[in-house]
């Protein structure tokens, strides 16, 4: 079970032969494993340089430095300066802080959010509704896909932040931020975008999409979880959420997490290296599990069509059988399924918002690619859920 | 350079020869490294065994009991059950959750803050000045402790929270919790303990302490960056500070730092297992420096006395020179000196709350032993102490 990358990251050694080697990790926008060369860089700062930055000697300010070399090479992943990196536990932790650090000083407004986005962007937008301000969802189309003119049109002069993620861990759309961005700065308003599912999948530059602030997230591109980082455009004003000493230009207090944050860099800096290899080869990927699929399993559909962007590693599949069937029955294949029929379940929320009637969001399955995916995988995984399906249905 | 404590932790493998081998740390206080057996623990969770416990197949049902078993052992170094823990990115965030969750709900109310705090205490509640709270500070006596009684007559009918360290990282006062507690109950209101400064050093326990919150932060007892704990008592209600998908009883959103969270579980069995021995030998090291240091440096000083109890592991020495000019030639090693005359300074804050002068302020370095400090080391670092403070006032 060769990766068709590991050739292309130098120096990594992923481990090829895991205890669970039958089984078959197909749910990346999830959550990935931390690159060998990632955990290598981490390791010295746990132990012998565990000193933290901000102290007043020599072997503190070496870990500052290095510090600030990881600060660089997220900034050059993000396509922005290393002032406008604030380094933060998780993406989540971002997002909260982009939404309720932008709104923390004022009692009421207006706020837009897509009605696609991440549990974290709508559950930080809905506790402002609490506090009196008025929160409005921006719908989507089937293929997931938020207009800016749907935007543009929701757009009061109360409106103080729209957010709109860059792609969907879901159905995989990757969204017109740039336009809608601009549409956003005529009016004045902030646009926070929540990248986190972008890096790592597609090539990503913050200043070409215009935003405002934009998280990222370590965990999802083979960093280490409890790094995860705030783009904030240089100049602009945010309120720290938590209080303590002064860090992160202020903005996020507790320790300097230094092992975990330079092990985002250095996974931020494979990224970079080789981002335009990776897509090439999620897209072959991708197309030898539509093609494989259509051609074993009858009635099978794909979200998304050619004239939608997006993620190369994602795939929304409409299974002809119960998705969480197919799963108990193909028990090596570790994908996603809708978990209930609530809307609590982010996937089953995001198909519902796409226009898909609940017959469908539960036969929907959602498989994302990772780096060591490789093609003997992906014909093991068409070959699972055909044999599944058919099971399920005779 | 051999430590006194390595034979008490099996498994463990402290590095005797680090590249930096003539710097004598003794800043424990501030920061610990993270201990070998935690980092070996930690290790498979970074790769191998990545998954997030709240997956559906059978790999993250393991990560589940994993992470289960580091909540036990967490609560069992706290004293309570292991459902009353909830796990957090740090100290601070630990902190930050106590106070601006308990106060949430209410657009206004009182909070009685202990004068010695932690910053991330003091700002989270000075935060809650901008809402419209009423916020008050409790003084300390000249050994830094909270008399109960001082707490007592400033409670009011208003007042929802009342927050008192366990113990202080510059002075080491350990305070009166359980009386403190007694008079917060009796008008009942909540007790915030802020303990991140007390594990690994003294042996402590959240029930007999009758606290209702308590912070616990990993790197301070030989665990993790990125790991810390918010102890919430059975039964009582919190509201989160961030949002996301609920996880830790909604309390913490974000994806579960799985790596970080085993690591401070380990840690939290290493200090179970240890914790008699290390006061022990802390109190050893502790009467090998204060005695040194009185036969062969004139004029130096201690803080604290017989009467009142202290972390055996934290000297705050008042020298006869200034701690800033005596560490710039001491450069092996590395002590606290107050960072600047301002209040904004921890160190500077706590001794001025204790009634310290400022030209004493500025004399006073704070000393803090760890579990590899060695009876050489405390007799070099005597020395070059001494030898330091003679040639500044020569």
């Amino acid at each position: 079970m060769e990766s068709e990358f590991c050739s292309k990251f130098p120096g990594q050694d992923w481990p090829q032969r895991s205890p669970h080697v039958s089984t078959i990790y197909l749910d990346f926008n999830r959550t990935t494993p931390t690159a060998p060369s990632v955990q290598e860089a981490m390791q010295p700062y746990w132990g012998h340089h565990f000193y933290l930055p901000n102290q007043q000697h020599p072997l503190a300010q070496a870990i500052h430095e290095s510090l600030e070399q990881a600060r660089e090479s997220v900034s050059f992943l993000v396509g922005c300066d290393a002032f406008e990196v604030v380094f933060t536990g998780s993406g989540t932790e971002a997002n909260n802080l982009a939404i309720l650090g932008a709104t923390q000083e004022q009692s009421s407004g207006h706020i837009l959010v897509a009605a696609i986005e991440h549990d974290s962007v709508i559950l930080a937008a809905q506790s402002l509704a609490r506090r009196g301000w008025q929160v409005e969802s921006v719908p989507c189309d089937q293929f997931g896909r938020i207009d800016p003119d749907s935007v543009a049109e929701r757009l009061r002069d109360e409106t103080v932040l729209v957010c709109v993620q860059l792609a969907n861990p879901v159905m995989g759309t990757v969204q017109p931020i740039r336009q809608i961005a601009d549409v956003c700065h005529k009016r004045g308003v902030r646009l926070h975008c929540d990248a986190t599912q972008a890096f790592g999948k597609i090539a990503v530059d913050a200043v070409t999409l215009g935003v405002d602030t934009m998280s990222i997230s370590g965990h999802k591109f083979y960093g280490p979880r409890g790094s995860g980082a705030l783009y904030l455009r240089g100049g602009l004003k945010l309120s720290p959420i938590a209080y303590g000493e002064t860090r992160e230009m202020g903005l996020r207090p507790g320790p300097e997490n230094v092992p975990a944050w330079i092990g985002m860099g250095v996974a931020a800096s494979l990224v970079s290296r080789c981002i335009d290899e990776v897509e090439a080869s999620f897209q072959e990927l991708h197309e030898r599990f539509v093609s494989g699929l259509r051609s074993s399993l009858r009635g099978v559909g794909f979200a998304g069509n050619e004239d939608v962007l997006g993620l190369p590693n994602t795939l929304c599949v409409e299974l002809p059988a119960a998705a969480s069937k197919v799963q108990g029955i193909a028990r090596q294949l570790v994908v996603r399924s809708p978990e209930s029929g609530s809307l609590s379940d982010e996937m089953t929320r995001v198909l519902t918002a796409a226009g898909r009637s609940s017959s469908q969001v539960v036969r929907t399955m959602q498989v994302s690619l990772g780096w060591t995916t490789s093609r003997e995988q992906i014909d093991r995984a068409v070959e699972m859920l055909a044999d599944a399906c058919e099971s399920v249905n005779s």
